[in-house]
Formats: structure tokens, C-alpha cells, sequence
């Protein structure tokens, strides 16, 4: 530790002493990725600065997260109730982490003085032996009694993650002090050699402890991580009324061959055991996670990015199990998989996990939030229906702040350490895996000087990469070349990316990458029931939508149906699809054949990004469109 | 009150003193249905005689709902725990009320001493006040402190449905007498001139309420039931998490137009307030209810005649929100819409209520009971994927019980009952809804002796009627003529039903009806986003399923696609479907036409009637099948 300022020697998901024998690629420094408000990456980072997080911050203020803690201090009257869910904490720790982040990237003093006033608060309401969780404290449950649902260490996690942000961004080991007391509490209780075996009820402390090992260099800091990973799936929690899958405890992670349960849970789960084998390259961890990752993403995931099909325990449904209007789709999860995936890339490499990154970050991580910046949604269904009415985490439209508050300000946190997912370096290529315009410092051993990324991305597909500065013969540009781009040019020549979806140039020479970003339709797996004769238009990463707002007079979105021979064409306002619309009939079934097809009438309708969808008067949304044919 | 035996004049739901200007049909009074044992329900009552409710009482002895009164009682230790949900009690009571019809329907005197001991349980356990609900007692919660989730109201209100069976069926009012005690604290303390303002938060007192007034005449027991149709949607309950739709507070239930929330206890709602309308004759309540109905039955129920699209809440969900795999499909809700259906029949006439209610009989009801009629579903999907695992309310297969017990005594006591549904009266006619071999004694407005139904159906569609005695000229006999029957014949001629969806025929001369069986494909409303591109199997009054089971080697029920264009053929074994099975693909999403389809392999699969599918090796299961068109 040290109280030096910052020092960006390290980054989100870095192996701090990357062992050569694990893991294909490594993470850049903290801000050495710098993506640039000309474009749409960094535009929207600005807006977080901006927007998002000063009302992440008010929020904590209104929803009495700050006042929990001061009640427990004796800032304000004791007596004061505890107020929100048990683990409100948390998302004190997200806007910390936000901050942190934002700080990293834009060195920005404008949170000192709420930073200082926070970690402040949370330093004195520490217990005397490291024990810091408000709602406990509040007396909501007995320390340890209730891990299946406390979420003491969950919450814990939330503060380590702030806590090594915020060394690594701004230099500053206040938080990280109070969160290593802590640490050491839960060591001693539940560690490898602690007094009681245990594990969270919901997975997150797991990743995080593997970044403060990066950090600290602690060798029990990973260790403590690995035993909670060891640990789960061994029946050391009660199982309530959801069975033990919701808590990733019906068997243990090694043995595991899909996903399962509570979404975010799995996914913080997987994320961190991806870390854990980041550090120690247990060939068994790998494999498990890999066929973990390959049912999330090709049987699991929502074409938005998104996954949980489950609005009862928020949970993974069956394979294939992807219904459009009752999709749960919590941010957090989107969030978690980022995390994942990322993560994933370090360990296994390849193209496939860049085009997800790519398609939660412009789909269902875009469409949370309002085009403001202060309102989200928790659930991001594909569909809503026209008489749909709001539920306590899924609304009809997005919401200021939720009683459940976890999802706004992990989008805070999650944009402003974007930048993490851009590019990534080997000893012998940098590469660059989403599109936005950025400066991209080269390290060392690449060379010097700066990898400059122009691009209108995604409203195009042109991507221009230049080297200013210099890099030694055999360096090589990777630029990751979507799955979806099926005719690609580099320098205006036909290209065909590597095997593992990247196309190689000398780094000296930069390149002019061009995409193929023509509108599509895209189809869904046969055993996707919820999607049967469906399809859903994309341009580029972005997946589209059809919106009430939009529909000719008269034409409600569920009766639209597209014609897919016909190619749809971009405009001004989105992209417009030929189709018709077709009276609804009245019988809710009917003998096949026995009533007349009703005359259907020609319509031209645009679609919007789906990212942009809820931004006018609420109505009916559709991803998936049936075809007329 | 009476002490007199068995006088069997009234029937289930029916208005005590029929109000000329109310209503349209009367039912026939208990033990004037008599259902075969050489016929489909009345086969299935003997085992419900049999099988069912015996062990229904073994597993209230199991579960501790008797233990839960001899505890209060001091027969076993007052240290002894309460066990089950709060609202166990009302398990007790319906295998009472299940006991009722069964003595109604057979004169059995098998149970008599199980009645007695827990009759004399109850009226010992009752309070000096008349309260009586053992896990209020058991001090679970304070006493009408919590009208929203404590079920109070719910648990008189089958005491009294039980108590009102066992008057009309066995003339014992012991249990009449304990549930009256309670009734009349519930008038003082809730009632029109009552001390507090309050409802349920699950209806079902309502048409108990009115069942009751049926039975004793007295004026205030409906004016109590109204009292609470009243208020609800006034907001007199505080909403929770799940809105106050989930109890049907959100408006009142005159102005609903629609119905939502909690499928049970909107549907229980219903029919309260129907029943109201069948004593009182108010037509805005007439009115409400006819929307309802429609949107219930045109929008939001299930082919197999369930309801409840959603786990979260067991609710409704939005228009056309059917998905199989996701279906709650409760048992109990299909209960409670037979008890609305048939009191929507008596006050509105027409053969859809019918309809209706043989498409709950013969496939939502009938698939909830194994073949031994011991074990149950709670939920009733519509498709069972594959890697389906167990949930608490869904489980993979049927389970001889659940914690909380709700439909397996809910189906013993409708399946005692069901000869309730089976024909009506009035002045002039007799009809017949519900084909199955039973003899029907005439009132003796329509002369006298015995109307015969003889027919294998749903085996085949000829369904031949006499009269066993003489009626007056003018009397008729009406037959349901079910709207899927599109070739229908009597006496051998082409016939068609009048506008009513009713064929009429001189009483004294009887009929052969002929239904046409023959098996068809049925398609949903274009809305139903679930089943899109799919078709169901019907034939008769059955729908049909294909389970894993039945499969040819290699192919999974999910990857058959059937061709609508040749036709089914009835077997031994089930019906015969000409289909293909394609073997999916690996990619989850995939650009329109980029791949080629894989080659489908021609194969024959057999469905069988959704009724009976689980009773083998557990697998996969679906009613809409995709088709290969």
C-alpha cells in the first residue's frame, strides 16, 4: 500500500504479475485507454461524469444509504430507522467505485470533497474488530447468521472493489484500509483456516478479492477467494423455497457444465472463478468456466445481451428458455457478464467474447438508461406489451432510483471503467476489440507513442487505426472483426480475419478497417420457442426495435408483421422495414383452416435501436418481429 | 339448521330461491346427477372415492394440519410446533367438503368417523368468540393484524363451503354449527354495521358467503358476501412488493374490466361476485363479470383450460402472455373458474361456459392427478423442457403432496362434485353440458322418472340420451353441441344447434347424438406470441401432447415439426402424427439464410391426450407443436 498518488500501474482484471504460462492476453494500465467524447463511447462516459453519477449521488442522499451509517456514528439521531434493503451498502460502494473510475480516466477532483465525507463516515462506522455492514449493525440480523440472504460478504465485496479502484485510479488507501480490516475479519472467520466454514448467499466477493490480491500481493487474499469458490456448490447454505440452484450451491463449480439460478449471482460467480484461474492456471477451473460461458452465451443470452429469463428468483430459465416479454434481463446481470467475458478473453482469447462484450455494451447495458442519464431500467424485457402494467423492478419506463437500488449505480461504475474492455496487449500485438474513437497508450514492449482509433461507429463501419509514434518490426494491430460483418475491408481490400475472428496488420502501418454494417435479420435457435417465426433486425452491434410511437395510424406494434425478402433500408430516423399490418382476429384458438387469413395492409415501419426505445410516449415495444411469409 | 338426514335439495352453487328475473338455468339438487362408473367422470369419481381423498386425510395427518387443532386442544402437547403454511387449516376443510359430495354422490358412511374427530377437533379448538384458525392461535400473527397475507377470511370461507356440503349432503350440521360461530363474529367485526373496514387479501369468503345464505336463508350472510365484493378495490389493503393487482385491490370489481393479479383469487373473486349477482339480480355486477369472463377466457387461458401465465405472482399475465413452458397453470385456478364458469352459465346461458368448462374437466383438471390419483401437479405447463428441474409449486413430476397443500384437496373435493356441472333446468327444458354415462332424475316441473346418458365419450362422439319415465309436451332436452364439433348429427341427421350453441329435442323422445371427434389441428390467436408457428392436436373435448416417451430413437419432442396437411390418425396407443424431426443447429442467433437448414429426417410420432402425459419415464413434454409447413 502506499500513500503515493496514482500510480496506473494496473487495471480493471489485471493479473498483477501476469504468469506466463495463464491467460493469452493482458489488460492495459489504467488510463492508458482513453476513448474521446467525438465518440460514442466516450460521449457516453461524459454523460456518466456528468449525469449519471452526481444523481447516483444524490440518490445515496435521499434514499438514506449515507444516513445509515451516520445513525450507527451518532451524526444524526441514532434512532433514526435503517432505511432500504438489507445490503443498501452496496451501492454506496458502486458510486465509490463509479468515482474511482471516472477518476481514472478523467483525473477529475470534482467527488474529492463527497469522497472524503463517505470513506470518512464509513471508517468511523467500522466495529473496533473490521466488521462494517450498516443494515447488520442496524440489527436487521445477527453477524454470520444468515448467509444465505444477509449478503454480509457480498456487501464486503462491493467495498473491496471500490477500495482497489479507488487505489489504483486516485492513489488513495483510505477505503482500501478499512476494507483489509474487514477482509482480515472475514479471513480469520470463514478463511481457509477460520473458525467456521462459510460462503455468501450471493456470489461477488470472490472476483473482488482476486483484484485486491492483485493489489496487495497477498497470497491469503487469493487464497481466501479460492476457498469460497471451493466451497460453493458443497451444500454449506440452507436452500429456501428457490432450492439451492439459486445460489449456484446445487453442485460444485468445477463440475458445473451450465449456468444456473439467480443470473447475477452465477455470472459475479463465474467472473470470479475465471480470476481465480487467472492467477493460479488450474486447467479444471478453465474448463468448467468454458462450458459454463458456452451455455450462457449460445443457449442463455438474450440477443440484447442480456440474461435471466425469470422474473421469480431473477433466475436462468432452461436452455432456450428466452421469452421476450417476460424476460427479468437485470442490468446487473448484462453488467456481471461484461466481467465474465472479459475475463474469458484474458484466459482463452478469441473474437467471440468482444462480440458479446460489443453486444451488451450498445444493447442492453445502452438501453437501461434514459437518454439523459438519470432514469433506468432493472429489467430490459424485449417486449412490452401494450397493456403491460409496471412492476416493482420491471416498469412500464425507467425509473429514477429503485427500492432495489443495485442496478443504477453499477451502470455508473460499468461505464466509467469502459474503457477496460477496448483493447488488451500481448508481447507481440496490442489489440482492439470494441470501436470508438480513442487514444490507446502502447506499452514498452510494443513500442511508443499512441494508437489513435477514428470512427463514427457505429452509425458506420469504417474504423481508421493509426500509430503515432513508432514500433518495432513483427509488432502487430489486432482488430477483432465481428462475427456479424460477413464481407470485411482492410484498406479497401477483401479481408479475412485469423481463426480466432482478428485481422492482423503490422502495428506501424495501421489500417482502415471497414465493417459491413448493412441492415440484417437476424434468426433465433429452432428451440427458442418464445421467438417462432420471428426475426429481429440488427445493423452493426446494434439490435433493433419496433415502437408504439412509431406505427402508422391505426397499426398496433403486436400486428405487424415484415417482409423479409424486402431489404430494409436506412434513413434519418432509424431504419424502415416493408411489412403489413394484420387485424387482430377475436378467437383465442381456433380449428386450422377454419376462418378466413384477414386482409393484411401494406405498412412502412422504422425501427429505432433498441438501445433508444422508452425515450417518448410509453407504448408497446417489440424485438422480435413475426415475418408475413 | 336442521338435524334431520341427508334432505337433498340444493345443489352446489345453487340460488337457494330462484328469483324469476335472475338468471337463466337452474342446477338439479344433490343426488339427482348420478355419474356411472361405466362412464369417464364417474369412473374417476369412484377412484376419487377410492384413492384420493383417502389420501388426502393419510397426508393431513402427515403434514400436521390435525396436530395443528390437538395441540390447541391439549390432546397432544400445546409444546408441539404448528406446521404448514398459514393457511393449513383450510386443507382440513376441503378434504371435509370433498368428503361432503362424496357422501352426497355415494351415501358412503366410510368417513363418517374421520368426520366425527375432526368435527368435534374443530368445534373444541373454536374460540369462546367463535374465532377459529389454529396458526392465528398457534400466535403466527395477531388477529386480523394482517387481513392482507394472514388468510383469515379465506379459511372461514371454506369451513363454511364445507360446512354448507356437509348440511346439503349429510344433513349433519355439526360443522355448520362451529363455522356459524364464526361467521358472526366476522358480520360484527367486518360486516356493514361492523366495528372495522376490511377484506381478504385472497378471496374465496364471498361465494362461500353467498353458499351460505343459500342454506340458512338469512339475509345478512349476503349482505355480508356484497359488503366485500364492495369494498374490494377501495383500497383497504396495503399493497406489497406484488401491487395491489395481486389481490384485486386496484379497482373495484364493478369497474374491472379485465381481470389480473393472482389467477386463485381473482377467479374465487369472480365467482362470489357472481353468485351475488345470481341472489341480488344487479346487473352493473352482471355486466363487470361478462368482460371478465371474456377477457379470462379470450385473452388469457391456457388450451389445456388453465390460467395464471406467471410464477412471480401465480397471476395473469398481459393479453395473449401464454407461455407453455412458464405456464403456472395452477390447479386450483382452474377449480375456482369451474366454480364462475357454471355461475356464469346459470346467469348467462350458452354453451361457451360449457365449453369451457369440459375443456378444464378433461385436460387441465384431469392432467393435474396422476393415473393412481395420488399424486399431483400444482402447475400445469404446457411444455416440459428437457433439462426442466424440479421448483418448489413445479415440480418435474407429480407429487403425492406439496407444503403448501392447496390443490390436492382442492381436486379431491371438485372431482366429488363434479355432477353439479353436468346438467340444469328450467321450466321447460332440461340440458345436458357434461357427456359422460349418468342418470339425471327429473324435477317434477318436467314429469317424472330418469333421464339416461349412455356414451363412451370423449372415446367417441355418440352420446345417446332417454328418458326413462314420461314428461309434459313442450318439455325439451338440450344438448351442449361444443363448438369444435363441425359436423354434428341426432337421430343420424344433420343438425345444427340453435343460437345458444344448444340442440333441442322433445324430452320424451330422447337422442343419439353424434359429435364429430374426428382429431384436428387447432391454432391460437396471432397475439400469442408462446406458440407462434405451432399447432395443437385436439380431438374431442382432449388436447393432446407428445412426450418423450413416445419418440423414435434420436428424436427430442422439442425438434419434431409436424405436417398439418396429412392427417392424424387415431391408434391404440393415442393419435398418430406425420412430422419431421430436424436436428438443431449450434448457434444460438444467426444471420437470416447464412446457414442451410439441416436436413429433416420424415418420422411418425404419437401424441397422447395431455391428461395422462407424466405418467412414465419423466421427459420432455409439449402440447403446440411446430410445424414443418
Amino acid at each position: 500500500m502506499t500513500d503515493q498518488p496514482a500510480s496506473p500501474s494496473r487495471a480493471a482484471a489485471t493479473p498483477a504479475a501476469p504468469r506466463a504460462d495463464v491467460g493469452v492476453a493482458r489488460p492495459l494500465p489504467v488510463g492508458a485507454v482513453r476513448l474521446l467524447p467525438t465518440g460514442v463511447l466516450g460521449a457516453w462516459q461524459d454523460r456518466n461524469a456528468q449525469a449519471t453519477i452526481p444523481h447516483c449521488i444524490d440518490q445515496l442522499e435521499a434514499a438514506g444509504n449515507l444516513d445509515n451509517y451516520r445513525r450507527l456514528v451518532g451524526d444524526i439521531d441514532p434512532a433514526t430507522p435503517y432505511r432500504g434493503f438489507i445490503f443498501a451498502d452496496s451501492d454506496v460502494h458502486k458510486v465509490i467505485e463509479a468515482v474511482a473510475w471516472e477518476i481514472g480516466r478523467s483525473g477529475t477532483t470534482a467527488f474529492d470533497g463527497w469522497l472524503d465525507e463517505v470513506i470518512d463516515l464509513l471508517a468511523r462506522a467500522q466495529e473496533p474488530d473490521g466488521y462494517l455492514m450498516t443494515a447488520i449493525q442496524a440489527g436487521l440480523r445477527e453477524r454470520w447468521a444468515d448467509l444465505e440472504n444477509a449478503h454480509e460478504l457480498y456487501v464486503l465485496g462491493h467495498m473491496v472493489q471500490a477500495a482497489v479502484a479507488l487505489q489504483r485510479c486516485a492513489g488513495r488507501d483510505d477505503l482500501l484500509r478499512v476494507a483489509l480490516r474487514f477482509v482480515d475479519l472475514v479471513d480469520a472467520t470463514f478463511g481457509p483456516d477460520g473458525e467456521r466454514v462459510g460462503i455468501c448467499g450471493h456470489p461477488e466477493i470472490e472476483t473482488a478479492l482476486v483484484e485486491l490480491y492483485r493489489e496487495t500481493g497477498e497470497q491469503r487474499h487469493l487464497a481466501l477467494a479460492q476457498h469460497m469458490i471451493d466451497l460453493r456448490g458443497t451444500g454449506t447454505l440452507v436452500a429456501g423455497g428457490l432450492g439451492p440452484q439459486y445460489f449456484q450451491d446445487h453442485e460444485p463449480v468445477r463440475q458445473a457444465r451450465t449456468v444456473a439460478g439467480h443470473a447475477v449471482r452465477q455470472l459475479y460467480l463465474a467472473a470470479g472463478a475465471t480470476d481465480v484461474y487467472l492467477e493460479t492456471g488450474e486447467a479444471e477451473l478453465l474448463d468448467a468456466m468454458h462450458d459454463q460461458w458456452v451455455d450462457a452465451h449460445e443457449r442463455k443470452m438474450y440477443i440484447s445481451g442480456a440474461f435471466g429469463s425469470r422474473h421469480r428468483d431473477e433466475a436462468f430459465g432452461s436452455a432456450y428458455e428466452l421469452p421476450s416479454d417476460r424476460a427479468y434481463a437485470e442490468t446487473c446481470a448484462t453488467i456481471a457478464d461484461l466481467h465474465w467475458s472479459w475475463r474469458m478473453f484474458l484466459a482463452d482469447g478469441g473474437s467471440r467474447y468482444g462480440d458479446v462484450v460489443e453486444r451488451e455494451i450498445h444493447n442492453a447495458l445502452a438501453a437501461s438508461l434514459d437518454a439523459g442519464g438519470t432514469r433506468f431500467f432493472y429489467a430490459n424485457p424485449l417486449q412490452s406489451r401494450p397493456d403491460k402494467h409496471s412492476e416493482e423492478s420491471a416498469p412500464r419506463e425507467r425509473l429514477p432510483w429503485y427500492p432495489c437500488a443495485c442496478c443504477p449505480p453499477n451502470i455508473a461504475r460499468a461505464v466509467a471503467q469502459m474503457g477496460a474492455y477496448v483493447a488488451s496487449v500481448t508481447d507481440s500485438e496490442i489489440a482492439v476489440h470494441q470501436f470508438a474513437d480513442a487514444d490507446i497508450d502502447l506499452p514498452e514492449a510494443l513500442g511508443s507513442g499512441t494508437v489513435r482509433v477514428r470512427t463514427r461507429y457505429p452509425e458506420d463501419g469504417v474504423v481508421e487505426v493509426t500509430l503515432d509514434g513508432t514500433a518495432p518490426a513483427g509488432a502487430r494491430l489486432a482488430l477483432r472483426v465481428p462475427a456479424w460483418s460477413t464481407s470485411t475491408t482492410v484498406d479497401g481490400r477483401a479481408a479475412d480475419p485469423d481463426p480466432d475472428g482478428y485481422l492482423r496488420v503490422p502495428l506501424a502501418d495501421g489500417a482502415r478497417l471497414e465493417l459491413d454494417v448493412a441492415p440484417r435479420w437476424t434468426v433465433a435457435h429452432p428451440r427458442v420457442d418464445a421467438v417462432r417465426g420471428c426475426v429481429a433486425l440488427e445493423r452493426g452491434p446494434l439490435v433493433y426495435a419496433i415502437e408504439q410511437a412509431d406505427m402508422p395510424d391505426g397499426v398496433e406494434v403486436d400486428d405487424v408483421r415484415v417482409h423479409t425478402d424486402s431489404p430494409p433500408r436506412v434513413t434519418e430516423d432509424g431504419v424502415t422495414v416493408s411489412a403489413v399490418a394484420v387485424p387482430p382476429p377475436s378467437a383465442l384458438y381456433a380449428t386450422l383452416g377454419s376462418t378466413a387469413p384477414a386482409p393484411a395492409r401494406p405498412v412502412t415501419v422504422t425501427a429505432i435501436p433498441f438501445a433508444t426505445w422508452g425515450n417518448r410516449t410509453p407504448g408497446a415495444m417489440r424485438v422480435w418481429l413475426p415475418t408475413a411469409d
